[in-house]
């Protein structure tokens, strides 16, 4: 099995592929599939967005929660188990919602994906190729993802950027 | 002829040469070049826009209107010429507007795109890697445009990603 | 030394680890390496910036304040020696701030590094992919700083886009 403890990152922009693209890569590989979410149910369109990815995905995914304390989630994974986060990004709105220290959060979860125990595949999004938004938060937002993106692709086995639901290997 | 009857598909942010390099690649093919346009002169800045894009393209260009109703243009055409569909967004923004039905709408265009009968060039734009908008509407117009282009990307024989008007092959 | 006299595009979101990627192609060659700074400390966040860029640079490095007359900056630099031109889309930003014709000062900027006098490495923001902003200063700004990518992606000699910190080559 020459992808057993490999980190897979997958970046894109909205509605580009990431998460289905993600799903056929983990499903490609023999089950038990574990979906690690870190959305949270905080509004309808949110609601309605995590239904959707639900009911694509199918059966035979085992389900974990884990909008705040990812690095604790993966830490607690059996090995050698095909495993798909979905999304750092809104993981970090969660941390910045909370008011917490992102940089902290940020390398402790960095330290955990740089010994992925099986075939990880992690999702975040591409937030920085627009105009430079008007309000600080948005920009603080964009410059911490960036940052965070930076260092899960600097450890990244493989790196593929999502165009228009096709990969687009980067590493 | 090679690329008969082959769709290619260019997507790109806002100034990436789409249109030109779509230009590009249809007059390097035998004319006539036809070149559909989706775009509605409701305002000077969109007229300007359009002025400028036919005053480029130079003679030789049937150009065919087509705010709404697309798929008929496609189906009206000839067999073997080039045509340029410019550009999808556009399209889906005429669709928005009117209060249509988005899923319908595209499901009969990629209908009719999975059966090119000519080399057919569609220009579309990425607008998923900015920081989500504010507004409900700009959302789901996020949505519904990279839903779109996944459709298109993955019935196109070849995508191209436009970056500082150089393309970088997807597909 | 087989980049002497070449232009390096680097083009990226924001956070995509463009000015640190320059940097180290840059400083992978003999010193002395000069740093072209565009940017303005017009306010606290630019000032801190600035002096993140700085103090990760290190030492070794010259550096030239240009936030408006670039393409005289480049002119009297000496030959044969590793540049860093940091960024163009400020650059563009300071003079659209002080009302100066965009189109002119663009095609003095190119015609310059037209004729790269030593390995330089130029770096500009991709500002398209979002949403089309709803201000018209915004689209303006988009639509310039795109069309001035264009140009200089045009007569580089390696174009390279950034992605969470890795170059995708695009030429």
């Amino acid at each position: 099995m020459p992808d057993r403890n490999k980190l897979t990152f997958i970046i894109g922009g909205g509605r580009s592929g990431k998460s289905a693209h993600a799903e056929t890569l983990a499903k490609a590989l023999p089950s038990p599939w574990t979906y690690i979410a870190t959305a949270q149910a905080y509004d309808g369109e949110m609601r309605e967005r995590i239904a959707l990815h639900r009911s694509r995905r199918g059966e035979g995914w085992a389900t974990i929660d884990a909008p705040l304390d990812l690095a604790s989630a993966l830490e607690a994974l059996p090995d050698n188990q095909p495993v798909l986060v979905d999304c750092l990004t809104l993981w970090l709105t969660n941390h910045m919602l909370a008011d917490h220290d992102i940089g902290a959060e940020c390398r402790r979860l960095a330290d955990v994906l740089s010994r992925p125990r099986g075939p990880w595949f992690v999702v975040s999004n591409e937030v920085g190729q627009g105009i430079v938004p008007d309000n600080a938060l948005a920009r603080r937002f964009r410059d911490d993802a960036g940052r965070l993106n930076q260092q899960v692709a600097a450890i990244a086995d493989t790196v593929l950027l999502m165009v228009a639901g096709l990969p687009l290997k980067v590493k």
